[in-house]
């Protein structure tokens, strides 16, 4: 079955602040020292599976420039653009819509653009794994057997198979003390939010699970190609509810499957996850840029070509850019949001 | 009696480095807001009680040019070059010394140059005091009423008297529980290392307490106001040892006064002065240049054009200037010296 892919772009990744801008989110930069953006990591670790021309970004308008520029194998008519945010279930219907008319069914890959991988081969046999699922009219997702007892994520309850496994519970953001649980019984995948289906099976079920969506998106869907898209999709999309596919459509859908993955994960979802990809040194600090550091441990700091002198310190972020710096505590990381709001009261340009 | 002073300009300030620099250290900067530097307030606020004529700058010879600029009103020729850095004693010697020759006797303030004094005027009372009693042979320290245990300073034993009491007893760098003691008592002043004396009475009290000392500096000082001078110093200054005036005079002498002063000190030994001279906001954070707060409490940052963003930190100072930042704790001030020492070794320019 033919082999496509919506990879999802919306995000402001406002966590990454100051180095992630609203004019620049984090998944169009490089957060790694090898100069590849994000979203340039996502797409072109499909390209053994999926031809460039099936591949779709889905983000907001203002981003189309940073994708043509970025991702110039990815033909311009397939950025599926947002007039504003609505969360991962709209984005997905009005993809699968449009791959109805475009392909008929098909097999669809669907991925955030801003995941870290480590090993490009296993991603693509797991996925070949999930494939093979979703044509037999599952839906499937990407299952992360957890590391540490993250409380920002969904879990999924799995009971073995193989290869692939029928999930049978949902916890989403637990608290702390029931992630550790939930880890150490070792039957729990962390929820990746990457998923794998027929365009059939997805449609069949937002159309039971979220009717009211499912024809909003629909009415879009129906003027793809046509000159009225822009018109119908800025006079619809909005009045879209915000929610989530986890939630919308995962968490009460029958033939739920998880392929617990072995490639290496990292959702970039807040500076914390530099210290988890980047080297260490033997005190825990985590340093990019001409830093030095006199008497400090657990450290994360990111420079550039200014000195960056680090005394008497522990679990700090550092984050300077040539108009903005962050310091923050690394148990604070969660709270950039309340930075960014601060600043957007105040009208910054720095945001 | 004929009111003569020296300021000590010869500090390397490394403590308030990335702003102090090698090139140009605290003492020539302004540390306020003011835009007065150090020594301009240190220099001009001793001119109701001493022409300008008679003020002399001990400096090394690489901010002569810095002094020259920053104190037009001070005659180039009183700036007494020091070939390299030997602490009070030598430094003082050789400028009683200097004295000697220029004015036979006279009274001699001895003033570092990077205090602060809040009351200008109760500093020129006080300094009068002092003055007076100096003028009938003691040697008199400033002495302040001690505001909080700090373990960095000297503590001198007063006996009550007019004005003047007679110093019993020193304590150099106490322990915090000595120090808590100390100030608890209300018998003991910090010592300044401000001093008021007849330049025959320091000379004397040298001459008995470090001969060797003594007889060197004589030596620079008989070639003063000669063409010979520059190489004499050259030869002779190296050699001398380093020893403070403290150590090597006053806790050895007899008839030593203080002077219990009254008008607001602070010496600009750490960054840790500026939350004591700054004005804190509510949660005790004290704020220089564009700075946005979240769940931050007493910190001190200085910036300039840059927004520094600080989240959830405690007694976290930050210092930032185009070439260098220092983040650091506010327990770590006092090694700011071991980070400039690995800066050293490393040759950095930003020094």
């Amino acid at each position: 079955m033919k082999l496509t892919a919506l990879v999802m772009a919306g995000g402001r990744g406002e966590r990454f602040w100051p180095v992630s801008r609203e004019r620049c989110p984090k998944q169009f930069l490089s957060l790694t020292d090898d100069g590849e953006t994000l979203i340039q990591k996502t797409v072109r670790r499909l390209l053994p599976l999926v031809a460039p021309e099936d591949v779709y970004i889905a983000a907001n308008a203002a981003y189309s420039g940073l994708i043509v520029a970025q991702l110039p194998e990815i033909p311009p008519e397939n950025i599926l653009t947002e007039p504003c945010s609505r969360n991962t279930a709209p984005c997905i219907g009005l993809a699968a819509g449009i791959f109805a008319k475009v392909y008929g069914d098909a097999v669809m890959l669907v991925l955030p653009s801003d995941h870290l991988i480590r090993d490009t081969a296993l991603f693509c046999e797991d996925l070949r794994t999930a494939v093979h699922a979703a044509e037999s009219g599952s839906l499937v997702t990407l299952g992360i057997p957890p590391a540490y007892p993250e409380t920002g994520y969904g879990y999924l309850h799995c009971t073995p198979g193989e290869g692939c496994c029928k999930v049978t519970q949902f916890v989403e953001k637990p608290p702390r003390e029931t992630a550790e649980q939930l880890v150490q019984s070792g039957k729990w995948l962390w929820n990746s939010g990457m998923f794998v289906w027929r365009v059939g099976a997805i449609r069949a079920a937002l159309r039971i699970h979220q009717p009211m969506l499912y024809a909003q998106v629909e009415t879009i869907a129906d003027a793809w190609g046509k000159p009225s898209y822009a018109d119908v999709l800025a006079a619809n999309y909005p009045a879209l509810p915000s929610v989530s596919v986890d939630y919308g459509v995962m968490e009460q859908a029958e033939d739920i499957c998880a392929v617990p993955c072995r490639f290496g994960w990292e959702d970039m979802g807040s500076w914390r996850a530099l210290e988890r990809i980047g080297d260490a040194d033997p005190e825990g600090n985590c340093l990019h840029g001409d830093v030095v550091t006199v008497d400090s441990t657990g450290c994360t700091v990111s420079g550039q070509e200014k000195l960056i002198a680090v005394l008497g310190l522990r679990e700090i972020i550092i984050v300077d850019t040539p108009d903005a710096l962050l310091v923050c505590s690394k148990h604070s990381t969660q709270d950039i949001k309340k930075l960014t709001a601060a600043l957007r009261l105040q009208h910054r340009q720095v945001l």
